[in-house]
């Protein structure tokens, strides 16, 4: 299905991760993301606890016909979210993000706050580990988002933690459009 | 200079710092980047430790009018480099980088791997925080770069470690095209 040369896709399968309290996460996916576009890979990411507003990087995404982004969450700065509504929506996020990578139409899958919705309970380790065990040849998958569980964190080929050293929030100082979003 | 609205504008002016030993530095600055220019900043990315190559990131770059990267640094990877002419190149792009900030032009400079010419002392710490200190209001400066120097995290407002949990170098993977560059 992709366009990409075969010395390209032979390296990509492994699983990355993305974790902890830090700044970047889903920052340094995105950089990814737009990276491995710029190579002409299929790049698709599926955020789980966002809902579909146009923040910066969705923006930029459509000047790309082989990366999308798909905000498939509730939106939990603005709203209260029933923890029922959270647990369904996510389920449903998870199905979406199997039937994508069992498609085999994609080079790079990103999983935007996966680990958070794992952490939280909204939708089954065990489950994303199959996923995963189950997925196509040379794709890569990135996980993103807080507190990874250890099962993850075991399974992954590549782990990072972004340690917050120092935070603005002592100046008052929320998130910006342009740079937080 | 800035086409970009005046609420955004003024949420800009923070340093930010990306380091640590662990993967995600340039990449997170680069998904900043380019959530960045989607909102219509002006954005300019200056490389100080890498060479002039097209990586997948210049390439997808040239998709924004207002995402420029300047890779001015020397190639470690593929040849040795004398230190005198490290100090040189790495001496110039500081040089540009000022030139950049000064110009009053961007709303968000990069200046990946600059860190790492400061604590190579290719470049010298203090010439970089009067820098920084010079800079004009509203542009916001991120740092990227094991070994970020004390004195840049004192003056740094973020400061974000990347720290490696798992890297897969004993399954000989080495850095792959589309995905690490």
């Amino acid at each position: 299905m992709s366009k990409i040369s075969a010395d390209i896709k032979e390296g990509l399968g492994l699983v990355q991760v993305y974790t902890g309290n830090g700044k970047g996460k889903t920052t340094a996916a995105l950089g990814l993301a737009f990276r491995a576009a710029g190579r002409g890979l299929n790049v698709i990411m599926v955020q789980f606890m966002k809902p579909p507003e146009n923040y910066g990087e969705h923006i930029a995404a459509e000047r790309f016909d082989n990366f999308t982004i798909l905000p498939l969450g509730l939106d939990h700065m603005k709203q209260r979210v029933d923890k029922e509504d959270d647990i369904s929506v996510s389920q449903k996020t998870l199905e979406k993000a199997k039937e994508l990578i069992y498609s085999d139409e994609y080079d790079l899958v990103i999983l935007d706050e996966c680990n958070v919705a794992m952490s939280r309970h909204l939708i089954d380790v065990d489950e994303v580990i199959d996923m995963l065990r189950n997925r196509p040849e040379n794709i890569e998958i990135v996980l993103t988002g807080r507190k990874a569980p250890q099962k993850i964190i075991d399974y992954a080929d590549l782990v990072t933690e972004m340690k917050m050293i120092k935070h603005p929030f002592d100046k008052g100082i929320s998130a910006r459009k342009g740079i937080e979003y």
